[in-house]
């Protein structure tokens, strides 16, 4: 007994501490269980008020066992939970996992608690999974120690998928899920509220494992981000995937993660591109988690360049239920290249030149679908081929499913979706390895998001930051200066002083802008702080003394000392840059359609920082409002290369710890170069 | 033997043309499956090449048969089904449902079999099913007149509704998947390419029906609109829903729904505004069409106002995943109100106040789940309740599925979501008429769509139309006197002849916009045939010389030999209107964010026109762009009612059949009015 990983999965001893003699109680299921499957190793129940427990013998105290125990599962409620982790820690036990809850989603009691176990992992170096976990089984070692009803199966589905979750609930709904359709799992864990082991440590502890090819994960929050990262990019360096399905697209789910959790919930889009970034493939269904994987360890390694699927079927209506959704999310659905539509006609299939190679008129014939499926695997122009099959798939697998189980073996990835109810069919398929989908929807969702993956970006150098909380803005001078070193070009400035009653000789030319300088004021323009188009030195003093009076006005308690005047910049429109500091995903860049368009479509792209001027421009792709800079019809194209060097430069705050903030409103797109005329930045 | 209805669902007689001996043709089913099925009406086989079929005494011609059924399949390809057809007709049978491709979508020689079988219909009063009809089928009757191979079932799942299909190789999906999800079927048909009997026509034949209580649509185009819309809104009188699935959300869809039946594939916003404006529900996913209506049945009437959905559950991260995309699609999930709360608390169930109810810490009980459901079907703030089971339901559906049952005749419609795979307790909860869910997507697809429905309304009195093609655009003086005469107000203007050299006193001041005015331009900025800012009238004089030129060279063959001169108009903004007559949907009214934000966001909305002010407001509520002149951030606020007038006006063009396309773009917003500033009108 060495590793973290065999205390976790392969324990020789375990003891479950607060077991019940009612099965019907959550606290009587894991004894229950762990009999049931033969787990091989020695158990040890703990009930210090009874003899014995549904038939065995029940031990006092953890004190009083022949030996001490790997792994301890704690199934007492809260505060008798850390009293017995606080025991296992004395005694050396390797790890506790903890199913009561009251801990990080309990106000000021649970927080005691969460400073009590962290402070007992400390000092006794027991690791905990939970609190609030549901378990953690594998199903190769029959280690079930699980409370979860959903694990009273009959027959396990053992295979090579580790699941974790940060729901308890779900690790077996994914188990019954899966073993429904044929996908098997090495083990699942519900990793509770991660007061200690991450999720991300914890599946970092079975990378090496043999029999584990992927991993599939439910997320209800973003906890721990770092250590994700770590795995993941280890997981890619493995060659086994990662598929993740990721509650909060929404308001109120992001409220539940935080009543339930007691977690931030930070925004969907930084969640995604904390993912993307790190190679972790997202879906959007719960079917398609289940059935994603497959299809996954298939690709290997993530596209390098935008995949193309050819499809071939049928039913040609069934086969647009995929297509669909699959072109809805920009996946490219390829017709046939002349040589392939030629091989067709040589080998007797009738099929139309178009993007779905429907061969229901040469009909659903073994003979027929077998030699589309030799010829669309061995076509160059494609990367994944997928067969959608109609009626015959319920009762005649025998004729067009059959050909893709003799297909499995090609040299390209090929998958499968059944259109009508076809349990056998699919049945059949997963036997043979054949990625397969029983709905239009899961399988479109899965293979968008195998195709959308990347490889992950290398983590950036680690950087000390200081502690969340508090920071100080810069004012618009030391903001710009910081902005300049750091590469981005901005308006030259003039600082006056409020109290002049002559201009000095200025070094640009009116039109001017005038804007009140102080670090205390985010909003200088609702303030009443800027006034625009200053004609001359006469309307400057003006403006000078009605921003004082406004800023008098709205912002009583701030006095505007210094003044900034710029020229008037124009270009052919404008962009917004930013950076910050995500307290669960860490540095991030984001370019966003200037003004209101920004606000009113929420049309931006995300990226962790730092990013290479090739990342930049994937941003800039992404926002659609960028798109009228782009040439669009016949408009002026707008210098996209400076703004992608201006996205890069403004990533690199990333290497800067102190900072914490940074906003370009507006960046000045001008046909050649950009110009920033407004800056924020917070520091530490 | 009287009506269509029955000729088509219960006929007493049927004749197969084209019978074939062996039953692994396609050919070979129908009679097999009306054999299998114990259909109890009369079978006549005609196959003139046999004296017996699958052991029964083979026809060689309808002549030859001792009656005229009332009903014949017709299973020969494309010529000789014609002829079959012509047959059938001259000899008096009622319905003729054709099985053969090779026509609508079979260019110059499919289009002469069109016409030729449209005329047969004419001569003799025969009515059609497809071509390219896979069959129709009525499972009381036993009438399956089907060559779909998914029909071989050993039990049909005879139920209350009727599945109409443009895709014949669904008709057997979505009866094979109801079956799996115990949803029953009266009838199902495969329309085919509706070149006679329209989906709308044969759907209406069913209204009706007793045993129908509602309809599932499977939508490959939107062919013969208006009969779909009179069935829709007859289907409504009748309080029997409608619930649809349509392809051609993608171009490559639409791509496919011309290839395959060569229809005409329309926008799917213009789809998405006919359905819902017919009353009809439109889910995305195939699960939501399976499994939806049920629920919609339970609903009644459309929903007045927006709905409040409650959702109880065992399992947070579960019913999340149904709350999330729920919200995502404007769907409002509500915290339970204080006396709610306060009847859990004495009922003795601790809940937290959330929008989602997680009894979890009270346990999945049976008492528990019981009373919950009790409380939140007789809370007055919920319209619909969801329940969203975790693990128990596997294993144990006697404690937290069991309750949902027994509340099935609850006042307030109740809904159940399993999370795990629970097929038993889905077979339970289906038995009992308890709208249930597979997959949380399916079910927050299937309720967010039965929510959206609203109440048909009613058709426009009909108009007749000049048929589509040609037509003729109006000058901008015409236009702009067309638009005026239905209410919108535009800006003032004066025509120049293009000759003159000297300028007339002018009804307004400069600055003005010069402008070319001529029919044949459609894009006068890009023909450069507009001046703006024209500040006298030597600069008039000027700008109708760059016109002349600039058009002799960008468009040689356009004269120009009128001017229109306007005030410079200005406002806080801009938006477009429009108006068309859609070849399949009708006349239709859009508005739209202004300038290049229609375009790069796609951000409009459609309706059938015309439209009334309240309908209107909700259009514009629905364009993002436009909540800039809501008074957003502070921005002052656009006449947003004058905005709504406009469409109003601009909608009820539906009742000028010569107009057959009309947009104002740009219709300046002002705070206090709007104001067309440029028209363009097409007439017949």
């Amino acid at each position: 007994m060495n590793t973290l990983r065999e205390a976790l999965f392969a324990p020789q001893s375990v003891a479950i501490v607060g077991q019940s003699n009612d099965v019907s109680k959550t606290a009587g299921r894991p004894l229950k269980f762990l009999r049931q499957m033969g787990y091989a190793g020695r158990v040890y129940p703990i009930n210090p008020g009874r003899d014995s427990v549904l038939g065995e013998r029940a031990w006092p105290t953890l004190a009083a066992l022949p030996e001490v125990p790997d792994h301890a599962y704690v199934v007492t409620s809260s505060d008798a939970a850390v009293e017995a982790v606080a025991a296992c820690g004395n005694h050396g036990v390797k790890v506790a996992t903890v199913l009561a809850d009251g801990f990080t989603e309990a106000g000021e009691a649970g927080d005691q608690r969460v400073a009590r176990l962290r402070a007992i992992c400390k000092a006794t170096g027991i690791r905990v999974v939970g609190p609030s976990s549901l378990g953690i089984v594998d199903l190769r070692t029959r280690a079930m120690l699980t409370a979860n009803a959903a694990f009273d199966e009959p027959e396990l589905p053992a295979g090579r998928i580790f699941a974790a979750s940060h729901s308890g609930s779900m690790i077996g709904s994914l188990l019954s899920r899966g073993k429904a359709r044929g996908i098997g799992f090495a083990g699942l864990v519900s990793v509770g509220n991660e007061v200690d082991l991450s999720l991300g440590e914890i599946c970092e502890a079975t990378l090496d494992d043999p029999g584990i090819d992927g991993y599939m994960l439910f997320l209800e929050t973003m906890r721990n981000a770092e250590a994700l990262r770590r795995f993941a990019l280890a997981a890619h360096e493995r060659g086994k995937p990662i598929l993740a399905y990721k509650l909060g697209r929404s308001e109120a789910a992001r409220e539940l993660a935080v009543s339930h959790t007691g977690a931030l919930a930070g925004e969907d889009d930084v969640a995604d591109a904390f993912l993307a970034d790190c190679g972790i493939a997202r879906v959007t269904t719960l079917d398609g988690l289940i059935e994603g994987l497959p299809l996954m360890m298939r690709l290997r390694a993530p596209a390098s360049r935008r995949a193309a699927v050819g499809v071939v079927t049928t039913t040609g209506g069934g086969a647009t239920m995929v297509v669909d959704p699959l072109s809805v999310q920009g996946v490219s659905i390829t017709q046939p290249s002349a040589e392939t539509l030629a091989r067709f006609k040589a080998a007797g299939i009738d099929v139309k030149p178009a993007r779905i190679v429907d061969v229901t008129l040469a009909g659903a014939r073994y003979d027929v679908m077998k030699a589309a499926l030799d010829i669309l695997t061995t076509a160059p122009e494609y990367d994944v081929i997928l067969a959608v099959i109609g009626s015959s798939a319920r009762f005649h697998p025998e004729l067009a499913v059959k050909p893709i189980v003799d297909c499995a073996g090609s040299a390209k990835p090929l998958a499968a979706c059944l259109v009508p109810d076809a349990p056998d069919a699919l049945a059949m398929l997963s036997e043979a390895g054949v990625p397969s989908f029983r709905t239009p929807e899961a399988c479109a969702d899965a293979i968008a998001a195998a195709l959308r993956r990347r490889a992950p970006r290398p983590a950036p150098k680690q950087v000390v930051r200081p502690a969340p909380g508090g920071g100080r803005m810069l004012d618009e001078v030391e903001a710009g200066a910081l902005i300049e070193r750091f590469g981005i070009p901005r308006a030259p400035a003039v600082v006056l002083d409020a109290g002049i009653t002559r201009v000095p000789a200025l070094p640009f030319a009116y039109p001017v802008v005038v804007k009140a300088l102080s670090a205390e004021i985010a909003h200088k323009t609702e303030a009443g702080g800027v006034v625009l188009g200053v004609a001359n030195d006469d309307a400057l003093l003006a403006a000078i003394t009605q921003i004082r009076a406004n800023v008098a006005q709205r912002a009583p308690n701030t006095r505007i000392l210094r003044l900034l005047v710029q020229p008037m910049v124009s270009g052919i429109g404008e962009a917004l840059i930013g950076y910050r500091v995500d307290p669960a995903a860490g540095p991030l860049v984001m370019v966003a359609a200037g003004g209101i368009l920004t606000e009113l479509y929420r049309d931006r792209s995300l990226r962790l920082a730092p990013v290479d001027l090739a990342i930049a421009r994937e941003m800039i792709g992404e926002v659609r409002g960028l798109q009228a800079f782009a040439g669009f019809r016949g408009r002026p194209k707008g210098d996209l290369d400076a703004l992608a060097e201006a996205i890069v430069a403004l990533s690199r705050l990333a290497e800067e710890p102190s900072v914490v903030e940074a906003e370009i409103n507006p960046l000045i797109v001008r046909t050649d170069g950009v110009v920033a005329v407004d800056a924020l930045v917070k520091r530490a």
